[in-house]
């Protein structure tokens, strides 16, 4: 078996669970987060200092790498693995989510997708069949299905969706020729927790090797997510790995792993990065606060990554006012270690049985951004990223 | 004495010369080139990745810094090495250049400038004893004198600001406190031998411990700048080094060797490399050229960079296209380390007595940018550089 998920240790007073993920690139230890290259790089760094941070597993994107350099270009380079220069395991998302959004014109039918590229206007076609197909000449370890999103809110529209991303989950099933990467099914059914078991149930009964539970963090209250996540969790296989897909706030990680999560990829970490805000102990601050500017000192006391070891918040404020593009680097390296290092202290918690304690410990002093902050912050993000 | 430099060995059939240049914060075997931090930072690398590339001196620029973040800044920091964590070498130009290209509405009277910033409107004024003064704070190993740049171009015009800097040098020596750094002398005189070479004889005649040639490669033609500056070094101490400011091609760096240059600094292989223009053996190549989105082999056939061993053509065609921040920092490794190497070699050569066979087989192969687009390029750059 290329694949093989076991759950290790489980927490007794939560749904938490450390496990491990075996693939053909290497062993994964979870609870786990992966960093997101949609466009084949983790914006700013080298594989190596991927590896350095203890980064286990990256996250590629088939839409983003299908348009930009084509299949046909990393398929020559000998698959994504090389093209990118990562010998470790690499989960591809198929993209469902970043066609909706991203792409005009979209047009769906039963068999697949018509939209028009957010690159340069030109005109394509995908079906589940052919999202399989990119995906096995990307050679990921791990594939997603082709879901769709809802178009609107109500629960007929969102229980349309669902029911296709069903059928295209089969359809993605029945296509899939590489016997040596691990397809995961979907779960859909938007904040309707009705619909998520019923998503829940259906897929599991395709038997898939993993389960990704989508459309959340998509503007919703923390409330609804987690209660959504509850719903869905419970029907689904405890021998598989689940993949929450889009959290990435520590807060969130911790609330999430705590409910049966395994796997959780995010750009946030990288994206908060880049506006210069770091991720510390007592929350997010952001080092271009004027208040930094003379700080003769690490920019997270206690912290041990290169950037907190080696420069000072001084230094690095300077940098995010001059706009060097070594701000935008040394921040990410920061906020990538601080997450990368909260996922292996929860999995050292749930190993000793200590997970409950670490977790109320952490969010103690864990000044977490406002709910109303949080919230238009997101909808401003996402209003950004459609193309009208 | 905390500065010393020697002359190892000269070339029998040109001017070149191999020495070595000690200074408080190590040793740096010559002839050198500096890459370019006049804002703290070599754009987009640590100094750990400096180390590495070979790096053994680093520029910055008193008037960037003085300006941001501010000299009391980096002085609380415990001067500029803690502040960019570079314990090597550091050479601060003045920024009289600088000064005189970026800011806006400069007056310049005998007494110094009044100028207003770039950034953010402020007014200011600087004087040859400032500069030296702020220089002093920052802690650089080698400082520079505050020298005028001429405004016009007749004789007279350049005469004029040529004397200025002659007086100025004077008061910049007079200021000096701190015993520990260098401070080199700059001569002007644009392109008049006869200015060039009173300028080398009054700063030869006032015993500074190392001489640098302003005012060249601002837009006259490569014949130009080559007569002149042998004009120039024909009357600077032999047995002190030699810096040409802002000097950087490949083609330049060692027909200006020939001539018996041993400092340069340019942030000409930074900058280029931020558009895609990778140095080679054949000349420079830009990688976002359409050939390249196949290349499944190294930018730089037999280039041993970490960029070149560890990635495709086609992967760093892909990042420029998309225009991602990795895209900068691998071409910008791999042009240092071009840059780096070619010094080692042509040193290397001097001493086994091959420099002429060495310059001539470099040369034969490579493909100089023309001398029409070079003029073009560097006057464009120059008058985007002018605030008006």
């Amino acid at each position: 078996m290329f694949h093989r998920f076991e759950v290790v240790k489980t927490c007794p007073q939560t749904k938490a669970r450390a496990g491990v993920l075996t693939t053909p690139h290497g062993i994964v230890p979870t609870p786990v987060f992966l960093p997101v290259g949609s466009q084949g790089t983790i914006k700013t760094l080298t594989p190596d200092e991927l590896k350095y941070l203890g980064v286990t597993i990256l996250l590629g994107n088939a839409y983003h790498l299908y348009l930009r350099p084509g299949i046909e270009v990393i398929e020559q380079s000998g698959g994504l693995h090389r093209f990118i220069s990562w010998d470790g395991p690499i989960l591809t998302d198929s993209g469902g989510y970043q066609l909706f959004s991203l792409a005009s014109l979209c047009r769906v039918s039963e068999q697949g997708v018509v939209f028009t590229s957010h690159i340069d206007g030109s005109e394509h076609f995908l079906t589940p069949e052919l999202m399989i197909q990119l995906q096995e000449r990307l050679g990921s370890d791990i594939m997603m299905t082709f879901d769709q999103c809802p178009y609107g809110e109500t629960v007929t529209e969102v229980r349309e969706a669902m029911e296709r991303t069903h059928r295209w989950a089969q359809r993605c099933q029945r296509s899939q020729q590489r016997k040596d990467q691990a397809l995961y099914g979907i779960v859909q059914g938007g904040i309707f927790p009705q619909l998520r078991q019923e998503s829940a149930k259906l897929l599991a009964s395709l038997g898939f090797p993993g389960y990704a539970i989508g459309g959340l963090s998509l503007g919703e209250t923390k409330q609804v997510m987690l209660t959504i996540l509850a719903e869905t969790t419970a029907y689904l296989p405890e021998d598989k790995p689940r993949y929450l897909m889009g959290v990435g706030s520590p807060e969130d990680l911790l609330e999430c792993v705590a409910l049966g999560i395994d796997i959780f990829d995010s750009a946030l970490p990288t994206r908060i990065a880049r506006n210069g805000a770091l991720l510390t102990p007592q929350g997010r601050v952001n080092i271009r606060n004027s208040c930094w500017r003379m700080q003769d000192r690490a920019p997270d006391w206690g912290c041990n990554c290169y950037t907190c070891r080696t420069f000072s918040a001084a230094y690095l404020h300077h940098l995010f006012k001059c706009e060097e593009l070594l701000a935008y680097r040394l921040a990410t390296i920061h906020n990538l270690h601080f997450i990368i290092r909260l996922m292996e202290q929860i999995r050292e918690a749930i190993l000793s049985g200590t997970f409950t304690s670490f977790k109320d410990e952490f969010l103690a002093p864990y000044h977490s951004t406002s709910e109303e902050v949080r919230l238009t912050q997101k909808r401003k993000w996402l209003a950004s990223r459609s193309i009208t």
